[in-house]
């Protein structure tokens, strides 16, 4: 019947956590919203673990081990949070806690590099040895494969392609700096440019298509509006992928991959807003590099994480 | 007595051609000016090796390869030079037509990879595992070593970090793109941005310097009267500090490397520019990956090149 991992998607609005067998495939899942009391969270933790295992049937000594991923900064050494803007956590042991708790070996990782190495074994990756995940989302992050491995750099914060700067002297970042990639392409960063053109009176599709309401308009409303042909959102959207575009021509004329795959919600706003992109691309790459680029939208939806983490435990437990 | 190899550093101007022990010790070199003849060079190329071995006395059964690097875009699977603007080749199969003239194996690369190679193992990067080697000369380049390998990207064409953008919708490139941190921050942009200024009436300093002939000023000119504190100078220099700032940042914060080493004519001309560019690089690099960054200066200084050369001989031929 043969051995088990389990993977966590450790987010902040939810947790989704399954329990694969060594080919990867679910046999058991949970999702749970993310509690935001920093002692009660860990528990969480162990007991949908407990949970998975237990509705599957697996007796526990055939659970080999744990794949985390988290949302922020993590030192996947030692298994340590160490900036999680979106959990209740700053420098926490994760990895030893755990395993402390539920007497199983723990790996945590970043959700960039997880939903890259996700994608990498089990979705859009399949095939490719040099390949990079990018997210485009609340914020904007990446997962570098280079060789079928997970590169982490000398330290562990390897991906960081939402804090390259794409607009010298642009506006600022959430992280101090001017100009960097998440300030001029992130979904926050649509919203609030949309919320801005409404407040300066104009935006009048965006606005309807929120119910009139400011601060309900995000980067799916402006989504909306421009795949209902809106030209003010046409306007934020093609600035937004004039910037992708410098940002993903920068890692193709840099690492050369053979794929980049592309996930987030606002990669979801569809398939004329990646046309937008693609057109940026092949204009800013270099023809050498982008003869055989590919470029794909990631396939594993909202189980990227969860298909990361299981494929971290696989390498490390099994 | 062991065996050898041989290294050629193929650069537009001049030849370097050296044979070396298995500890990549040099034994016997030779160094001639490029012929610009394109049924020549390749002739030249055998006399040279054939001279650096007739030179040592090592009988040519002893000499296991060559390896060459070349400028311009190589594809090293095929040993074929692709492009070369400094060489009379265009498409040329130079590892198929060495080898049928020496009946010597024959490996070719691309010179800014070679000279990472040349410095990872010989020069400023030993004891680091991951390692952006930078050049800023006429062009810019760089070469990635990964995990202790030279990393080419799927097509053998990583390391264009000349190509990467650093001011969208700046000053157009050679290659065509707009904005591209070569043309920002190269050897060719220093010198052109102070003839304009001289040009415009001001950089009397500078001109000087250039015994009054605008048409001798160059970066090394800049880097000079810089030298001498003058102001215009420092102005300019100032303005490439920043873009090289941008461009170092960016690979800092995407592959989060242990060491980064800067070569090439513009980082030679001295330490207080060095300054300005760490200080940029500073400001622009996340606390994380920058944390662990060493950058230093290249070390092997003309010799980088047939090192590395020398080095991919090692790697394949022994």
């Amino acid at each position: 019947m043969g051995n088990y991992v389990v993977g966590i998607d450790l987010g902040g609005t939810k947790i989704y956590t399954a329990l694969a067998n060594l080919n990867g495939e679910i046999v058991a899942e949970e999702i749970e919203p993310t509690t935001k009391d920093e002692t009660k969270l860990l528990h969480q933790l162990g007991n949908m673990v407990k949970g998975v295992i237990a509705k599957s049937a697996v007796p526990k000594e055939k659970v080999l081990g744990i794949g985390i991923g988290a949302p922020g900064t993590v030192d996947h050494r030692t298994g340590t949070l160490i900036t999680a803007p979106n959990l209740p956590w700053q420098n926490y042991p994760l990895k030893i806690n755990l395993q402390a708790l539920l007497r199983l070996p723990v790996e945590v990782d970043n959700d960039a590099n997880l939903a890259a190495l996700g994608e990498y074994r089990y979705g859009a990756g399949r095939g490719h040895k040099d390949m990079v995940y990018v997210t485009v989302s609340t914020g904007i992050g990446a997962g570098i494969i280079i060789d079928g491995q997970l590169y982490r750099g000398s330290s562990g914060s390897a991906g960081e392609l939402g804090h390259t700067i794409v607009e010298p002297g642009g506006p600022r970042c959430n992280c101090g700096r001017r100009g960097c990639l998440e300030v001029m392409a992130s979904g926050t960063a649509i919203g609030e440019r949309a919320r801005q053109l409404v407040a300066e009176g104009f935006g009048q599709e965006i606005l309807k298509l929120a119910q009139g309401n400011i601060e309900a308009i995000n980067a799916k409303t402006v989504g909306e509006a421009f795949l209902a042909g809106d030209p003010e959102a046409k306007g934020i959207l093609n600035e937004v992928a004039f910037y992708l575009g410098i940002g993903l021509a920068n890692v193709v004329n840099l690492l050369n991959p053979s794929l980049i795959v592309l996930g987030g919600g606002v990669i979801n706003i569809g398939e004329p807003f990646l046309e937008l992109i693609r057109e940026e691309l092949a204009e800013k790459a270099l023809p050498q590099p982008y003869k055989d680029l590919t470029v794909k939208k990631a396939v594993l939806g909202s189980k990227t994480g969860v298909m990361g983490a299981i494929a971290l435990a696989l390498e490390r437990f099994s």
